[in-house]
């Protein structure tokens, strides 16, 4: 199965479109985990069992793990065992280098690591991404436009047909697309831009982030970033879903975020 | 000392603006270490102590760290170790993300790791660089212009101004530089760029990967590249230098490469 169609089945068996961003900071565990001996799988765990039943996805990041060092491997390595079958496993990673080097990232993030996805920078061009799309079982997303302030450093160039830089990246990436296995990052901070994104790729799975701490439009993102007879998009929270409490609740209450956050964006469908 | 100095000075003290990338792959190790314990830092231990007389720097690229998963971090922890402290210890990893993300990486690559330096990618603008600057000591090579056909995809791409986009990385990179510690990844494959490159951003170190496998133009890229007074740019070889050999005088001849570019190099100077 190709892994449009794989993001397709998972957000309809799990009837949401939520993506938990599991971006773990030792500064805001929960006083209650300070004692266990691995703090941070533990937290993963509580919150991954507290969520599964709300969300189509997990998304970690892997500088959340680097900092860590070879000890943060391990835990992306086990957290990724937590997760179980039933949702897509993304590599938030954002990697991308000359063809040869490409080949051997998707090979730790699609083979040795096991991941569904893996976000992935354009800036070095088709043979940086190319290796990624090999498999059709496996996906990437594309930075498109981001949802940080710096997007309109540069992915909001002005090119001299009047387009931004984003919407050539858009259309090169449509042309790459070939096994159904190319999705877009686009940052629900630029919902104003939804529309004109959606009528470039109909069809390509989008990864939101920017909801939440980063002050995203989740109306506006649903109305114009998904598709109507299928969902194509996965919507991410991290903070605002993982650290919702610093208390002994904290992974009841994650879980209610998760609801909520797949209660709205079904309710905007 | 800020980053800028620190890769004069290093340059001048070994005489070399060599870096050597340890892009370690395991179907090309010589037969004589398939039977160590750990082939791969048996590698590079050697590669190391065989090529340090003639070397600046060392650049091991993440990804074939990565391919292994935990264990590979492992081996890229203990590779630091190997190279000691009078070089500098390049992180190849083209990182970059939101603000509070690329902090993290940060901290992995400078604390965690205790590397020099770290490449990161421009794409998502400001906010996904500055994060890597904040210490004076530790440099960022930020990709402009890169080695692979891919550059033309989007680096190469016109600007209403008449100008690449690469010329407006640069520029904004310039007005980033507060703190003498960022660079340029300039591929050696677009030596015809050199010059201008050179004009917009004169007092910054490059790092030019593309000689050897990739086809650079040595001589041009040194003409146009360097810098008269200062040598403030590293030109790295991975696979030209490292398996020079895959017999059994693998070391020996990956230290004659090393030497061979060095003169070379000079000789141009």
């Amino acid at each position: 199965m190709n892994f449009k169609q794989k993001v397709i089945n998972t957000i309809k068996m799990k009837g949401s479109a939520v993506c938990v961003g599991l971006d773990v900071e030792l500064g805001k565990l929960p006083q209650i985990l300070k004692n266990e001996k691995d703090p941070v799988l533990k937290f993963n765990k509580e919150i991954i069992a507290a969520t599964k039943e709300y969300s189509a996805a997990y998304k970690p990041n892997l500088a959340f793990y680097e900092q860590f060092g070879t000890k943060g491997f391990e835990y992306f390595e086990k957290t990724l065992e937590l997760m179980g079958d039933d949702v897509l496993k993304i590599a938030d990673a954002k990697r991308g280098d000359i063809g040869n080097t490409s080949k051997k990232y998707a090979k730790a993030f699609f083979e040795t690591f096991n991941c569904d996805a893996v976000t992935v920078s354009p800036y070095m061009g088709e043979d940086s991404v190319t290796p990624f799309l090999e498999r059709e079982d496996k996906g990437v997303f594309i930075l498109a436009l981001t949802s940080n302030k710096g997007s309109f450093d540069f992915q909001m160039q002005k090119m001299p047909d009047g387009r931004y830089l984003y919407e050539i990246v858009i259309e090169k990436i449509s042309s790459w697309n070939i096994n159904k296995n190319c999705g877009l990052v686009v940052g629900a901070t630029h919902p104003q831009m939804f529309e004109g994104i959606r009528h470039l790729a109909p069809d390509m799975p989008y990864l939101i982030p920017g909801i939440g701490a980063q002050g995203g439009d989740l109306e506006n993102t649903v109305k114009y970033g998904f598709v109507k007879d299928e969902v194509l998009a996965l919507v991410n929270s991290s903070r605002g879903i993982i650290f919702a409490s610093d208390g002994p609740d904290f992974a009841e209450r994650a879980g209610e975020e998760a609801k909520k956050l797949r209660d709205m964006i079904n309710s905007y469908m």
